[in-house]
């Protein structure tokens, strides 16, 4: 269904931009310079992640804080003079923390740093109590025999490597996203993982899990990376461990939140647009500041840098995607909503990875249009970035729009800190360098700039 | 009182070390490089801070654990074979957090991170709700005129920096001791601290505080660094702050500690000893890794080195004492019950600064025995440490011995992280270098088996 839809889309594309010339333009270097040293010289985008952290706070999709995010992204959108800012409405679900405790009764007695995974049900009120089964992994864990699982809690131990681009936490997150089912399957009463954390801390990292409709739901929880050690520890004296674990938490029925989006509207082919995208909503623990409040602030500030220099020929849109953190359904109902245009949105990025500063440029797009965005990474070279691949899947949100075959770029940012506050009580204002920021938004408004100033196409002419 | 004893000791001492050689006697060099290597290969160390933080767990003086932990030592000094091994009764406060929160209602809503000070009062059940004063220091405060301070919550927001010696530390901490004294003076409800911490984190660390008998005691508690950065930037709007604060804790009538001693007993002079410090106890909220695990291992682990190498002349005590966080009670009850006989106390060192390694050599001794601190000197100086000054005041605890006339030396530990974990939930096994903790053994089994082994007086002759 999808596919023909998109044969069909690829075919009126093939009309759009039959015109179009694929040699770079020359462009105002001069021009190119004042952005980027504005870029460099505003508060804007810390101003924007402060005002969000600090006005707001924690923004879970569903919450009463989301709203309050919506309005503000609105507010903030109309202050800075974007031309049109509409929004989306997102159907969320409305899951809600109440508390969580785990007890280690034996061989030791310990209180444990515990927090629920996003979405988890509750234990019965009284809690579980159990006996735990330790695994290094979840493929171990799916390899595990019944009888050695059921009627037990399992705990996940896996170890996340600190590393620049994620690498390690896309190894480790599945047994966040699929510890549950794995473990419900073979008739644990429930799981426990050590956080998806670099930081050697006290602090549980939340995060989504799934449920299967077909296999029993599970309570699901992370404990600190310190508590992780303990409970290893206490492995090592081979008595067993026992465990107390109570977890309660609200989901109530769906609610109703919003994509807000932000235009500045081209002057010459309006309705093709470079998209710059990043995620409103926030995990409850901290204040969502690096998750995402600064991509937020990036690629709206981004926005504005472009604009103050005057018009583009194309248009420039900010996405703020409802819901990034329950299963990327902003991105699902903006990819829906505009599925007969998608081929409008020249090229697609997305800030989502911390505050750290960007090192590298992936690519997915035709290799007609490689040459143009060499031209894009020569003016930002300076700014201490390299060439990457040209297999670029989008971050989270755009992905969505990637695998619907919208070219995109990442502008791989260095995220050796980022996985330390994650999810994590720790994600707050503080971790953010002000600096990081400048070079994020000079960098995104070059890529915007470039682009919207540009008739270039990303896409294979040969699928046209 | 107390000076009269002194004169009287310092008498009696005179008789005591009339004979005393005061030249440095020349050392088995073979028998110190075995003690160093022995050490540097030891897992000893390690092995008891980690069965301490596991078996046991956080210790605050007078509660189960406490007592768990004073059995736990006598355990351990016995299977290293100490010559003689008995516990010394205290008398601790029985103080027990139950819970705290604090909500900001404007003028931004937000939820803080907030633990009491040790021996805080609680609020009333309800709580306090209250609009907040600022104050950069302790000092502001203490010059502020009531009317601004009466009736409010008052909020300490001086900053910590991260050096290597905790200069900040003892700069800041005024704040801790004696920010609800000062409040209080003014009519202030409560008073909130800024952690007195380097790290960047949410996590609140606590301590204690002091009451002053005549002054309102109020609430006092802190609030993780993250928090106030939050909090100073709710201050920025210029709009007012309020909030509602509730802490609840129990506290009981005193309850039995004790300090617990072991003994390396000497061949020669086994009434004079070298006196090696730690504390037992450990705040509530981690599991005292750091403060006073790390101490406890390193000089027990120590005095076992030394008993490795035969048996000394001079006798090594090493001291566990009771309940240091909430007031030095272990240290005065030694200092009391020993009062007639600190004279044999050769030198004292104390261990309680955390696991990173030492890096200065400090002293308190008699100018006459400066030689032969630097002979022990010359025999760690290839571990990276340096001389300091002759002016240390000891560790907390054996700065009470100090004070009474008893020589000391520090053996200054980098702490350039201590202050990231210390009295939080991140004072955990996971923040120790083993290697860190095989270095110190090796200096404080250096240093006490060259004691030990000499007939030196680091008196001053001239006292006596």
């Amino acid at each position: 269904m999808i596919h023909m839809k998109k044969t069909l889309l690829l075919g009126i594309s093939t009309l759009l931009f039959s015109s179009f010339c694929l040699a770079a333009p020359k462009f105002n270097d001069k021009a190119i310079k004042q952005l980027q040293q504005n870029s460099q010289q505003s508060d804007l985008a810390y101003e924007l992640v402060a005002s969000l952290t600090t006005e707001i706070g924690p923004r879970l999709a569903g919450s009463e804080n989301d709203l309050k995010a919506v309005d503000w992204a609105h507010q903030k959108m109309t202050e800075l003079g974007f031309d049109k800012i509409y929004k989306q409405p997102v159907q969320v679900r409305d899951w809600q923390r109440v508390s969580a405790s785990l007890q280690v009764s034996s061989p030791y007695q310990h209180e444990l740093n515990v927090s629920a995974l996003g979405g988890s049900i509750s234990t019965p009120e009284q809690g579980i109590k159990a006996s735990v089964v330790r695994f290094e992994s979840l493929l171990d864990l799916q390899q595990a025999n019944r009888q050695d699982v059921e009627g037990k809690i399992v705990y996940l131990a896996g170890k996340m490597e600190r590393d620049k681009t994620g690498e390690s936490y896309a190894k480790q997150v599945s047994a966040r996203t699929h510890g549950a089912i794995a473990a419900a399957k073979l008739g644990a009463k429930a799981v426990i993982i050590r956080s998806i954390s670099t930081a050697s801390s006290a602090n549980p990292h939340t995060g989504s899990l799934r449920y299967h409709p077909e296999i029993a739901k599970i309570p699901a929880a992370a404990i600190g990376v310190s508590s992780a050690e303990l409970l290893d520890r206490l492995f090592s004296y081979d008595k067993g461990v026992e465990i107390a674990l109570n977890i309660q938490n609200q989901e109530q029925n769906w609610k109703t939140s919003y994509n807000v989006i932000g235009e500045i509207t081209g002057s010459t082919t309006p309705d093709e647009y470079v998209l710059l995208g990043a995620h409103l909503d926030s995990w409850d623990l901290g204040t969502g500041a690096l998750d995402n409040g600064a991509g937020v602030a990036i690629v709206t500030a981004a926005a504005h840098a472009v604009k103050q220099l005057g018009q583009p020929k194309r248009s420039i849109r900010v996405v703020l995607f409802a819901n990034e953190e329950f299963g990327l359904k902003g991105a699902k109902a903006f990819a829906k909503q505009h599925e007969q245009t998608l081929d409008n949105i020249v090229v697609a990025a997305e800030s989502d990875f911390g505050a750290g500063d960007v090192w590298r440029f992936d690519t997915r797009v035709a290799h007609s249009a490689l040459s143009f965005t060499d031209e894009i990474l020569a003016k930002v070279r300076h700014l201490s970035v390299m060439r990457g691949h040209n297999r670029a899947l989008g971050g989270p949100d755009v992905s969505v729009l990637a695998k619907l075959g919208v070219p995109v770029v990442n502008w791989l940012q260095d995220g050796r800190d980022y996985f330390d506050y994650h999810h994590s009580q720790e994600d707050t204002l503080d971790k953010i360098d002000p600096k990081n920021l400048q070079q994020n938004v000079s960098i995104y408004a070059t890529f915007a700039y470039m682009v919207a100033n540009s008739d270039i196409n990303f896409r294979n002419q040969q699928d046209k």
